[in-house]
């Protein structure tokens, strides 16, 4: 196994048309679907990264600002920002599309982590993430910092002991 | 329209099997699916409350910790915590079920916020909540701690401003 | 094995959203999608009493006098109320809401017979049924009669060996 | 529009392959798949005799005595029986065909009546049903009587006035 | 196993009503829906010609002159015309009908091939086809064409080795 | 609107996984499944280019060679190659990968032809397709070709008018 890997290999694209039963009665597509595609490709992102099947461990808060309609196309990019032993967080950038402007704007952003286990479901390693570009590196920065929120979150780590969240919420 | 409603009137159950397209190769449940189901449900106990159509705004942080498996029973409970304006916070409680033992754990726990709209999609305000039970109180306090959360991650609060969450982060 | 159950320990609440897939060209709900939903959360309510894997072994009559709206919730709920050797009745009762005015109606009754089967398929026994309720005990006393009623309809039993049915058809 | 229409003209045959999504975790087809396509192929069946949008009024008893696996292929054959006034009941046979073997057997044999709507939903008077063969004189025949005994299971008729009935019960 | 099988052993119809699902935002049936259907009742066929598993080898030229709209019903009648050692070609028709009208247009023809395999994957050889009707005879010396020109298509042919095509492209 | 676009706007991706309803009892996918999200990803393509609803014209012809197995990845990608009035060809390339080894093949390869309509359903022109890279002229020039193809064997072209073909078919 490769014991290390760039972030721009586990990079997944994927597009998607906005079908009936993904609406509610306005037309709209439902947050829900959204979440269920986000999960998809985050997920193969994850096992490019880790050649492994992987499950889902964890969801960020994810916020959803604008409508997207009935006939819309969305797409969504997937990218590991950065391993953690058996666990990797993901990146996932949604952008909506009208297809009869061709406007597209960016409708949704989320970070969803995942961890790599064998055939009996048991956790195991993957390789290290070597994040090139900047924003890959903005990224990888930032990916301790939203572990910590997640622990915190969790119960499982104390907000003092969170030297990366010091920033965010500007603790003295 | 009623000015206030109690909690337990917006309470919904949705109990489901998990089938062969829910689950990948290992035969567990994906996330994605999991939280598509949150979503319906919870949207269905915040359409309950408002008596409006009601779109998601934003899921909190979610973690998966039960491997829930195919043929396993999943029931989800959700019922509004808190109206604010035009929004409602929903809480959402998920047990797993093993038919061959019966044996029943809490597998999932996560709150979504909905917002209410009326038929050209514009929100509309809904009803105050009235808690009842210690749990439900419990909840309705917490609603204003896990709003300034989201504020802040979403760049739209300061955390030095969110005076409920000074206990979380331990603010000194 | 527990050799008797409750009633109650295998109720089961399904709640669904009518989605576009669900409806006929006037936007109703088809019967055999409900049929299907059916099927399942009474499935569920027999697995629960048995433990075991069941099947579906007959459907009794069932009646849709209610149309059921695109968008409109239902909400099904599924209890056993007699156990036979290895097959168990269960009785479902639909109600349908109508999110806009809060209003709920009882839009079908239904009951559906399993038989409980082993990891090859052969019928096993399951546990007795103890009713409570006034209207438990009710379900269960009326489980017999219809119960001869299947067997006269699937020409297994004749009709004058059918002491239950005489008050249902008067026969002298 | 047409007075009178032949049986045969309603014909309406549709095959399945079995998948993995309508199956247990036996590899069973579940029995409310198997509704949920009876009640389709049927609908088309009422729809060809009537040019009208139908709904589902009523599905009388069903048995599943032969378990349908996982790769199967599934024939329904749907047929109009009679029509009386707004209303037609349609017979189903399901023909379950193994296709290593080419071993055909009968799986199921269901009775579904449908109410012809306009467009406002109201029921309508639809053409009177003609049929020629001997099947389906004595399938028109029985309709009547299975008419009967669905009133009484609605509790809308009672038993003494069943005259069709009397057979089938062997009331003196 | 049989050494001949005759054509009229193979035919397989599927019936199908227009969901919401299978239509784009101007209600007409999506064209790879259709190609969906049309694959898995030609695979029908095949399996039944050969009693193996079949798995897709090749899909014909198919064009689509017809708009289908929702709520319209789809007949597709599907029928080996010709074996060749493992591969089975198979000729589908779809007919369209307006329920409220009831007229019935062809809208599709196709022809996909198929190759049975054993439980390995490995191809294995099937029965040979017996055509009897004048139109069976005919897509049975097409077949031969059909092949040539799939071959070519795929490079795997000389446009002047493929003595069947000279009359299609009237070759000197 | 635009009178000239280039082909690598057009240019759509879509990354899915293989679920088990996609796939027959062999675990493979099936090639109708193919087809079926090939025909969505062309039609997101030929809608970029032309701002426009498309619907399916025709299909050419299409081999599977590729085995393609449950939780296999595929990778999508069209583009337009060429427009003609209202019509627009789209080249299709499908990757398949298996997430354990990281291998990645290219499994199928299409073209589809959509036609643009506006909202009664009457055709439309369509920008110009302007091909940049050698890969898109190539495919540019052999759109003409494949179109006179497409013509021939809908019989609505004779063979010895197709100048572009005679290269294809050596014809003297």
């Amino acid at each position: 196994m490769a014991k290390q890997k760039f972030a721009k290999d586990s990079l997944v694209i994927m597009t998607e048309m906005v079908l009936p039963n993904d609406t509610n009665t306005l037309n709209n597509m439902m947050g829900g679907r959204m979440m269920h595609l986000m999960d998809i490709v985050a997920a193969i992102a994850a096992q490019r990264h880790s050649n492994r099947v992987v499950v889902t461990a964890s969801v960020d808060n994810v916020s959803f600002s604008q409508p997207i309609r009935l006939g819309n196309v969305i797409t969504l990019e997937a990218k590991v920002t950065r391993a953690f032993n058996s666990s990797m967080e993901v990146h996932i950038v949604v952008i909506k599309e009208d297809l009869a402007s061709g406007e597209k704007v960016q409708s949704n952003e989320a970070f969803f982590t995942f961890v790599a286990v064998d055939q009996l479901g048991n956790t195991i390693n993957v390789p290290a993430l070597i994040p090139e570009t900047e924003l890959e590196k903005e990224l990888y920065e930032g990916a301790m910092r939203r572990r910590q929120l997640r622990l915190i979150l969790a119960g499982r780590m104390k907000a003092v002991d969170a030297n990366e969240l010091k920033d965010l919420f500007k603790i003295i």
